[in-house]
């Protein structure tokens, strides 16, 4: 684990006291820390394993019927409207779907429309192969999967907001990642659905006035199962310093 | 605090094991639960104080001259590259700066274009008051602020990615996002500047290939201080149930 790696190394150490400690070994775990000194970040004193959480969210395309409480959607929502935002306008709007109708008519519009587009796809195509109807059938289970959740958010953007147009969808994007973080800390999966789940389908479902731009919607569940983590890029792969040679 | 507020409540509790009364525990903190049942949620043990983080990370402004070690940006950076990625492409790039010298011609020319773009603005008022040249250094002073921390990091996305303009956009905000999170975690702060450094600033002193797009770029630092927190909506004004009213 890369945390086990960890070596807080910190310059002459000088008045300590047990705060200072037990601030150093929260972010180190087991790792050996001398203490921080004046003027060092003052980690969170859970830092190491908050940081794992981060390694754990992954999307999540089938759900477990079990309740999601609306204290732990209001939860991740509150940690959701704490992301970065342009002058502090906070453009969001989180439409929480619990409705058992309104859920199964989002899931029977999208599951029309990816058929038909899946359907005109292959009408097109000289030879249709078994693994072509394979790939249909799958494409269809996964959008039948998004709709298995107790409770969806979509995350919605106020266009009336000063900002522009850039800024309010950086916030939005924002707004939906610290969602999906949140949501994982609370043993919860997620996933950021944009054309997964045509526009117009939440749109037209949920009467969302035109005043309002979505940024993505998400299903909030228990996964059916966990999948296996994606193999990632390593970190090597994705960091440059000073130039990017 | 909002956690305080929080209660668990699960249906009939099953076959208990240590480890579920661990885990119930470590999101409701010190109020009273119920041990969870197969199909429940597994709670991250720290998830409370992880939510916590969320409600503390804001826009830092200055920074101390305290050395980031390397150990805690490649920490942060590897939080970052979690985030949600369409098809898992994972176009990122993040560019960690730390030379004096490339940090201060950095400064210079951004003070240098900001200076030039209030001026042009103030030569063509009619009046200009005490207040307006009072915006003006602070403007400037803000913009000397951001080039004061030890460490920067350039969020670049990939544009040779499969997943189009829109989605390469969302993953490098998605990333941006998580590294503040994390860095907030470690007890560092950060900003995301995207005007307030111009890209061509950036591009021009870093040498970055045409092939990278800039999300925004940020300082981690120590704060200088932490600013106070900024008012934020309540959580009331930003949700809505099935439907916007």
């Amino acid at each position: 684990m890369y945390f086990d790696k960890l070596k807080l190394h910190y310059p002459t150490p000088m008045k300590t006291t047990r705060r200072d400690w037990v601030r150093a070994a929260g972010v180190a775990g087991a790792v050996s820390v001398v203490p921080a000194k004046a003027g060092t970040p003052k980690a969170e004193p859970s830092a190491a394993a908050l940081l794992e959480v981060f390694a754990k969210r992954q999307s999540v395309r089938k759900y477990k019927s079990d309740p999601v409480p609306d204290e732990h959607v209001r939860m991740i929502l509150d940690a959701a409207r704490r992301a970065p935002t342009c002058m502090n306008e906070q453009p969001w709007k989180f439409l929480v779907v619990r409705k058992k109708e309104t859920i199964e008519r989002m899931r029977k519009q999208t599951v029309e429309m990816i058929t038909k587009v899946v359907d005109g796809r292959l009408a097109h195509q000289l030879n249709v192969s078994q693994k072509d109807l394979d790939n249909r059938n799958e494409a269809i289970a996964r959008t039948e999967g998004y709709f298995t959740a107790p409770v969806y958010v979509v995350v919605l953007v106020d266009k009336e907001c000063q900002c522009g147009v850039e800024y309010m969808k950086q916030d939005g994007t924002l707004a939906a990642g610290y969602l999906m973080l949140a949501a994982r800390a609370l043993g919860y999966g997620t996933v950021y659905l944009t054309d997964g789940v045509p526009e117009q389908v939440s749109r037209e479902v949920l009467n969302i006035p035109p005043r309002y731009q979505r940024i993505c919607m998400t299903p909030i569940g228990v996964p059916d199962p966990w999948p296996p983590m994606k193999a990632k890029k390593k970190l090597e792969e994705l960091i440059a310093y000073e130039q990017i040679t």
